[in-house]
């Protein structure tokens, strides 16, 4: 992040700091922030830059001093009131209009933070908003100009909607869609239609209460009887006024689900619904007042691709949500473990349950990822800003065409990763927190829950992987023939020397040797290449025995093509970090820390393919295994002091964290300030009439 | 199960098999159902006999058939209105008194899966009447006849118990209890008082709501001002008639939680409340009417063991809970895979998502475990049985303190082992299911939410597994001396060969030989003790640095002394669940699927620790690892056509499964049927006043 870099040195002194980062209280944490070897603000300059941290401030201070986002503890909120509120929310956060488009347009990154910062306080209005304006509106922008009416309507709130691509009984799987447009040319008329029960859309998010217009993915059929392919179209849902369904169509709500209780996730069939010809968003292809189907792509399978080009943001967005979620978690568990008690060196003597190696290691490789995770994930949505550029001026560079794959490749994987460490890390930090954890007022049940459906929306993780194997497969070609070949984002470059490297072994001599990312990340690019090489002989393996393609590759995945996948972007990930943590720019004071970080997140992931490394003979003996294990406990060991700090530099505020065992004064079990707040929590239910005084809005 | 195996000989036949067992309705999973290698009637009357059958089917039919017990699908029950309908069916569980005492000390087995059954339905109900009648009477009714009153009381719930041992700052570290109960001589009374709110008793079960008398852990201080340790009094907490709280206590719920939010968790503070002389639990010991004590134990910290011997229970309870919770979670996630088609070898076809690699290898290690583990568990309850027989008749040989000491090992190893296998099972068959996983009314969230504080309850999962190691440094002093030694249940007798053992390697020549669980087996042997020589060594080293022994076991932990313990759980369990399924009594069309399961849940459980065998020299080359890897997947696939049968010998009624896609006739998304109740589960939601005209009692 160039960028960032040069605005936290045009502002980084001490006086700006003190005035956008006022400090903590004084309590139970401080002893440990007494102890950290860096200052917590210039980290957070650092990372985020004055007005990141600025917009941060407005957003946090706006929902905290609005009633309608006034949390209600203790109140057992029924889903039908959380629908509501979420939706007053949602309509909220388009009155405050925190950027304007001109600020959003100057740097993307605006516009990214402050969907995560809604997001902190709960994924439910923030998911709602983007659904709507980002994703509704976005599709419908790109298509036309002819649009422009229905999307002044979408930006004043009188219309609101939703995307409905998925159907009941498929999601992952796009191409197996099977709702239906066909063109009447007699009215100039799309009918939608409906098949049967399995084709209904499922899980539309703002479909199931509020939308009353869908962007609606159906095969078009021209007069001829011909399938077009998959094609979008705008469809009126519910009246806007009474919100009644409109004449053919069934809607309703999927029923509670294990989190994101706020959102309302519908379901919707179609009974001969007729829209004018108009709403075909003609971005693939369109039809002629005849009936004939013209396209702008030329064959059908690249019409698909175009159709989903308006997805492919989706996954990088995940990532971030995953790493946010990573955040919220650690802020809670790392906060507690530093102020919470138990056991001790004598029977008087009780020690912070963070002195412990387990508590450790349990929580600290997971604040590494985060940190790692985060950086990756801001960058790689600079990628996809960069390539979307081209997307809306029209670029029909080959380089255009590449950075997409590698993207697309990118995303597949990140999204899995992601995810995947955030929903392990927010069961660890519950479990860490023992039975406070397990208390919903604490929050990591919800952090769990609301996190969990990015490890299946927009394409299930373990399908998506695949793609990213697939990427990679693809290159086996270049590699056999030694024809030089690089990706624009340069991730796959190292591939060039897959013989060479092939022939790598690990080399640290000591547990000091391996404390720096280095030592991973040379073992990371073997591994990629040994798995490449592994999982191309298998699957030639496959074929020879005569195994279909779609055999062939089904039974390559496991401990093969998946395991690839998660190694590469494991290893891309790694890559960054360790370019940006030993990028000289970084001011002296927050290298040794960064660098900790960055050899952790490395070591800790690695550790997880040790088997490979020996199996493929990259290491053999006792030592390398125990060097890795040694230094990660050093590491966890050597960062404990800094890891208040380094929760200080990502958690937000009180309010918008929620989580009393997470409150930034550490106040946690130590303090009789507490006790009036909990019991009133607990005696308000016991007396749930008091609660029902409550008004949402 | 010696005595299954004859109750399975004895009436073995298909005609008793069918009138048990009837057939499962026609439809998806039929085609599955039809390749199953063996006769799923045949594999219940091996695994559980005739009158465990004809217990849970009486128990499923009691609740199906009984109002108070339906499911309100779509109904989204507010905490309170649950608590409620939670406490009454608790109260109805005793009037079914679904086994006379006879009946349960003839076959401990039948409370044991009356227990899981209730629980199947849903643990709220079960645990709020365990904690009545199995802990807290059963507490009073070890310590003397002159509780018969109160006893009686609780039998016919005239007043309702809890046992109050956890305190907000102290769970897991019980020495750290701060209640006091202070002998006043002057009335003949003990007061109760509660120092600070961080020694509030907190996380009660039955506490919340509901509970009129607690059995509570304090420190006994006699008048001389000495503290005699934690013992165990009954206090009266609420009014019987008004469940008004008595005089100096404050008491209320502890708030939602991320499950279980039937069962009402509370807290209680103690000012001055006053408890005649009598309602000490003269476990450990008494005082005399001059307030001098007396106690039965020799020392402070045996008195502390004993009582704390009421708790041993629940750790081999909890073992079985988590193996509970594992079968729900892939009934419904393997009977929905095998139902529900996704993508395809061509555009047309879709085949069953359990057809797919990744998709066995994400279920089936799991079933595998549910059998070997459910067979574990048994045992583990069988060996406390005979372990508790000794304590009632308060046997004092060296057997009995061994036993003791070797059930205690195993249960505090066999919880962590089952709390996370079924933790991590549950995420897996969420995310399995896709979209349909995160519906709540499928309900793998719930069995997820209703698992997680099995990590934590009586004993942190972490914590307890150094009670398993500690238990397992304790024999290198034999093993340095190459003394002779056994245990009771014999499961460290092989530590005896540890010299020997070490000097094994991994010696299979293909992938067919790894395909039995001796190879995974002799693998585990030498894990053990690698990692116990390894722990020594490690514990040694930091003595030799200077470290107390507090510190350096703090330091031990992770990649020794934690690895260790669970190994050894995993290795015990294995060698039980092979021995098991290598008995030539197994009948022979059970004896290869049997074999199946048992190599697969070692050799999946063995993978974790394959950089182990090769960094301890054990395995070495590719083809280890290989082959490990090339079994899994073989029995895996070998598997598949047998995972519904599997599913369906512990699987219960749909009525108890309560899941839409777990159904057992399969109709998941394929079936119109299906269609009139989800959706009126949908629409209700969407009309909440059909809702509230239901009624609960």
């Amino acid at each position: 992040m160039a960028s960032t870099l040069n605005q936290k040195e045009m502002t980084g002194n001490q006086n700006s700091w003190d005035s956008l980062l006022p400090d903590f209280p004084k309590g139970p944490l401080s002893r440990y922030r007494d102890k950290a070897s860096f200052n917590w603000k210039e980290m957070a300059m650092f990372i985020d830059g004055e007005d990141i941290i600025q917009l941060k401030n407005r957003i946090f201070s706006a929902l905290e001093n609005d009633p309608l986002f006034a949390h209600h503890p203790g109140e057992d909120l029924c889903r039908e009131k959380y629908q509501e509120v979420t939706f007053l929310r949602c309509k909220r956060l388009f009155e405050y209009d925190f950027l304007t488009h001109q600020e959003m347009m100057e740097n993307p990154l605006r516009l990214f933070n402050t969907l995560l910062c809604i997001g902190m306080y709960d994924w439910s209005p923030c998911l709602q908003f983007v659904l709507h304006s980002g994703v509704f509106a976005s599709s419908i922008m790109s298509a036309s100009k002819r649009f422009v009416h229905i999307l002044k309507q979408a930006y004043r709130m009188e219309i609101f909607g939703c995307f409905a691509l998925t159907e009941l009984s498929h999601g992952t799987n796009t191409k197996g869609i099977r709702t239906t447009a066909t063109f009447d040319p007699s009215t100039q008329e799309f009918v939608i239609n409906t098949p049967d029960f399995e084709a209904a859309k499922f899980w539309v998010g703002n479909m199931g209460k509020h939308a009353t217009h869908a962007v609606l993915y159906a095969q078009l059929y021209t007069p001829d009887g011909q399938c077009q392919g998959l094609h979008s179209f705008v469809v009126q849902i519910r009246d806007t006024k009474t919100l009644l369904p409109m004449p053919g169509v069934m809607v309703g709500d999927v029923g509670k689900k294990l989190g994101q209780n706020g959102l309302d996730n519908g379901f919707a069939m179609f009974h001969n619904v007729r829209i004018p010809k108009e709403n075909i968003l003609n971005i693939a292809g369109d039809v002629t007042a005849e009936g004939k189907y013209s396209s702008s792509v030329k064959n059908v399978k690249e019409r698909f691709s175009t159709a989903l080009g308006s997805l492919s943001s989706g996954r990088v967005m995940i990532t971030a949500l995953s790493v946010t979620n990573l955040k919220l978690a650690l802020a809670i568990a790392i906060r507690f473990s530093a102020a919470r008690c138990q056991f001790g060196p004598t029977e008087d003597e009780e020690i912070p349950v963070l002195e412990y190696q387990t508590q450790q290691w349990r929580l600290l490789p997971y604040l590494a990822a985060a940190y790692a995770l985060d950086y990756f994930s801001k960058s790689l949505f600079e990628n996809f800003v960069e390539f979307f550029g081209g997307v809306l001026t029209k670029q029909r560079s080959q380089r255009q065409a590449d950075l997409g794959r590698e993207i697309h490749a990118l995303s597949a994987a990140s999204k899995p990763l992601a995810s995947w460490t955030a929903q392990r890390a927010a069961q660890e930090c519950r479990e860490a927190c023992g039975g406070h954890g397990y208390l919903a007022m604490n929050r990591l049940g919800e952090i769990r829950n609301d996190n969990d459906p990015n490890c299946t929306y927009e394409g299930d993780n373990n399908v998506l992987l695949q793609q990213t194997s697939n990427y990679l497969m693809s290159w086996m070609n270049c590699i056999r023939d030694k024809a030089p070949f690089e990706s624009p984002l340069g991730t796959i470059n190292f591939l060039q020397d897959y013989h060479h490297i092939l022939g790598w072994k690990f080399t640290a001599i000591s547990v000091e040797d391996c404390m720096d990312s280095s030592v991973p990340l040379a073992a990371y690019k073997w591994l990629v290449c040994y798995l490449l090489r592994e999982s191309h002989l298998k699957m030639n393996k496959e074929k020879q025995a005569g195994r279909s393609d779609f055999e062939a590759k089904n039974n390559c995945q496991v401990y093969y093509c998946r395991s690839l996948a998660i190694a590469f972007i494991e290893q891309a990930a790694l890559q960054r970090y360790h370019d940006y943590t030993h990028n000289p720019s970084v001011p002296a004071a927050l290298q040794p820390v960064l660098r900790n970080l960055s050899a952790l997140y490395g070591l800790w992931s690695l550790n997880k393919y040790l088997s490979v490394l020996y199996q493929g003979g990259y290491a053999s003996g006792e030592q390398p295994g125990k060097f890795i294990q040694d230094a990660i406990l050093e590491l966890c060991y050597r960062l404990k002091d800094d890891a208040v700090a380094l929760v200080d530099v990502f958690a937000p505020s009180d309010f918008i964290l929620n989580s009393p065992i997470g409150k930034a004064n550490g106040e946690v079990t130590g303090s009789h300030q507490r006790t009036p707040i909990d019991f009133h929590n607990n005696i308000s239910i016991l007396d749930p009439s008091s609660a029902k005084t409550r008004k949402w809005h």
